[in-house]
């Protein structure tokens, strides 16, 4: 199985291009993983929330294969401890999906169509996080999933 | 009111020490805030979690005051929004609360002596993050509690 995540817009912090490089380094030795930033939309300052998701859904759609299993990043979502993250990723492998797809979108969160090709939403907490950091921390539950399946002493209960 | 956070261990990767400085920077502009690094524990290999948990109580509790109030971040605690963080940050400042402790303990959680200094237990989330990362996950929530306290366009609903 491949793992694509999509991230709207470039990650702008050196520090969170840091961490993300890290992780993603650290989950290659499990999976072949592809990390996509989508384009900054330009003149955003002129759009309201809806045209930015709508625009950024677009985007979003645009990377998706037709096979591809999608699940999105998003408060609404359910949320999982890390062993239940684990054990979904694991069946999801077992099931012969090809393709597992994140999608962690903007700051106004998503379109109603990448709603409606998603598979489920995930939840890492019921705070808000910035859309930037939000990548980190997803990218070390990833590792941590793995790390989990394949028994590395990484995660503590 | 003071902020102090009590953070187990050094910080060991450039770009949470990064990271960390932003939101430090940023927080500075609402509130008196003293981040505390604990020195690493030496020869830990030699030793079980039980006794690292002690020792490392040890050094949490000689960094906190006699009138200090005192929030442990552990998986165990109580989930909040981004919106009740803030409304109870801002009661706590309310109450003339001289100064609020938030402690970020190490790989293997507190020791029971700690547990007990504290009025209560915060948790980020159901899934575990390294320990590491959970000082900026939580220095970024500390951010946007103040600028929704602040009413600044930073929090989205």
């Amino acid at each position: 199985m491949k793992i694509k995540c999509i991230f709207c817009s470039k990650t702008n912090e050196s520090y969170w291009i840091e961490a993300i490089k890290y992780y993603e380094k650290k989950l290659k030795n499990y999976v072949s993983i592809e990390i996509i930033e989508l384009s900054d939309l330009k003149n955003t300052k002129n759009m309201d929330q809806k045209t930015i998701r709508q625009k950024e859904g677009e985007l979003i759609l645009a990377k998706i294969s037709a096979t591809d299993k999608v699940i999105l990043l998003d408060d609404k979502g359910k949320e999982y401890t890390s062993m239940q993250l684990s054990e979904f990723i694991n069946q999801v492998q077992i099931q012969s999906t090809k393709s597992l797809v994140f999608v962690v979108g903007g700051a106004y969160g998503f379109s109603p169509e990448v709603y409606q090709r998603a598979s489920s939403q995930l939840s890492l907490s019921k705070l808000t996080f910035s859309h930037q950091m939000v990548r980190v921390i997803f990218l070390e539950q990833l590792y941590r999933a793995y790390a989990i399946i394949h028994n590395e002493p990484y995660h503590h209960e």
